[in-house]
């Protein structure tokens, strides 16, 4: 196993199949990542998620840094064993977070200086101890430090971005140590096909494990994330892995992977089914519906879950009207299996070069 | 398998062993009943209930009744099914939580009307139509409509529950089909020996499948429920199970052996879990307190549950510091699969007739 390594096994019209191997194990891509903001995907366990298929998980470094905290973690003897969790790990920066905060942060060329969400106390984050701080937690991927920007965004606003993004990202490849940790460099831009290009190459000059695209999934239209997502991607070395940040539904995943993508997260399935939406290929189930308090067969009858294969759809909505927990902890776990489901058989496809026929049957889901 | 046969398999001190044979299964007796109020065991599934040990689990008819009804349950094939549990079930009457309504009910001797805590509707309940409720969801235990009454209460309230309640299993007995629904009538009294002694005497005739001691646990002290529990227990046949409602914590389920009480149920584990404090054989631990955000060790070095042997004390006190619903999950398992072990443990020494000695090693706890 060398960390990093990425093996191109077969591609079928724009889809990737690939290994990626990494730390705690290889990943097959194209590969979607549950998130586990606070060391834990909601209402899920670790067997939950290897039951689910889940390859691989995402933390995130501003949170973590906030609670448990650099000490704890480092006692606990990692993230992996904090957490239980011994497949691969990758932690956002924390660049998403820290520029959602606006007014309670402060930015400059060294860094960024913020106000905890939690408790109000000051923070800093720097190209270097971002990646510092997911070095020492021993995560398998490691995301550098970005400045994402929301859109619409001026032109000049978008340059900014791509500028700091490519000096930090530059900042934390000098300090990366080439251990089991690999690093990842994000490419922002925006909209603007000129400024990805820009970041592209000089994120690509960087020479890090691989490349995510940032700064999508944050309000644009579906037809704008894909032409952004394809134009960058063509951007990117075809021998390293790619990684599509905060997608998503299974259309976006659809669309993604046809991009050439490999690698994607979102809160997504783990949000909707806490608040009583199913995830299927074929479209989203509202639970609240009262079409379902009487409806006995299983939530997916293409599914083969454990939770499809025991409740009902009436059982599953009598927990959501009566507000149990438990119905949050089924539906997460069915829609996390929904995607993993997706991602296999995606796989598949690829390996027996019918992606396109997959696609059409699958880009009509939620 | 006979619904209702009950085989006394051996005896220590004044605790029992035996073997209650149910339409979905034998109960080995001391045995603790989680409880599933609205048909689950908050935040825990039937297969998370199979590991912890539970062999029976407690449901509610005022709940059911409300939501998700009547027709959604019948038309599920029964609460066994529309829950996805296949071992015994018992059901509570309803009496306890209609008589904590207090204002929205008004009682006369035929039965009980209310309206509904969830919408106002007007509902109404006879020992009668709560026993065929039971009966056609098919659980294993139906228990007769009481009138629990609060302590303190006056002798002649006391004696108006006693009465009402002998009524009412009265025409509970007559309705029931003696078929796979085993019937229990619950003695009332207060902590007047008189009222109990007429309770149970009058109760007795009655030939149900067990008898339960009720209005317990409901804010007298350790000392009155121990004594009230033992002087009623002495009352009941000894070849019928003995239920003691709403009990409990360690150190009430030992006194409640002790007694001669063959089965229990409390909310006490899965709430006390959902609030962050664990239950161990020596005192609760409550997983706010400071100390425990660096203890890597086990919740519970004495526990051999999944969540003592995957998580820390420090993972477990940053989901409830988080508000992570994991939390609640993993602390309800590990609450249950103590009690259930506590049962265990007890059956055994029990059976070995070292009953005395395992009372005095377990005592100190919760």
């Amino acid at each position: 196993m060398t960390p990093g390594r990425f093996r191109l096994l077969a591609t079928s019209g724009g889809a990737r199949r690939a290994t990626l191997e990494l730390a705690h194990g290889s990943v097959e891509t194209p590969a979607f990542m549950p998130v586990g903001t606070s060391a834990t995907v909601k209402a899920l366990t670790p067997r939950d998620l290897r039951e689910t298929g889940t390859q691989i998980v995402l933390s995130n470094t501003y949170h973590l840094w906030l609670r448990p905290g650099r000490e704890t973690l480092l006692a606990a003897g990692g993230l992996h064993r904090f957490m239980a969790w011994d497949r691969p790990i990758l932690t956002d920066s924390g660049g998403f977070q820290i520029f959602s905060l606006e007014s309670r942060r402060t930015l400059d060329d060294d860094g960024v200086t913020f106000r905890s969400h939690l408790d109000g106390s000051l923070h800093r984050f720097t190209p270097e101890n971002v990646l510092g701080f997911q070095e020492a937690l021993g995560v398998d991927i490691a995301m550098v430090l970005d400045e994402c920007i929301k859109l619409p965004a001026t032109p000049a606003a978008v340059g900014d971005s791509v500028r700091r993004t490519t000096v930090w990202a530059r900042r934390a490849a000098q300090t990366w140590r080439r251990g089991p940790t690999a690093l990842f460099a994000i490419v922002q831009g925006g909209l603007d096909e000129g400024a990805r290009a820009r970041s592209a190459a000089e994120l690509v000059a960087l020479d890090t494990t691989g490349y995510a695209i940032g700064g999508l999934s944050v309000g644009e239209t579906r037809a704008e994330m894909a032409h952004v997502a394809r134009f960058t991607a063509a951007q990117l070395p075809p021998d390293k892995p790619r990684y599509l940040m905060g997608v998503g539904t299974v259309r976006d995943l659809i669309a993604g992977i046809d991009c050439g993508i490999d690698m994607f997260d979102c809160v997504y399935p783990t949000r909707s089914g806490r608040h009583g939406r199913a995830l299927t290929r074929s479209g989203e189930l509202n639970l609240y519906n009262a079409g379902f308090t009487r409806d006995f067969g299983p939530l997916d009858p293409t599914c083969s879950c454990e939770v499809c294969a025991t409740y009902s759809r009436a059982y599953l909505a009598h927990l959501f009207r009566a507000q149990e927990l438990l119905g949050m902890r089924l539906l997460s776990y069915h829609n996390v299996c929904v995607l993993e489901a997706l991602m296999r058989d995606a796989r598949a496809a690829i390996d027996a070069d019918a992606w396109a026929a997959f696609r059409a049957a699958n880009d009509a889901g939620t």
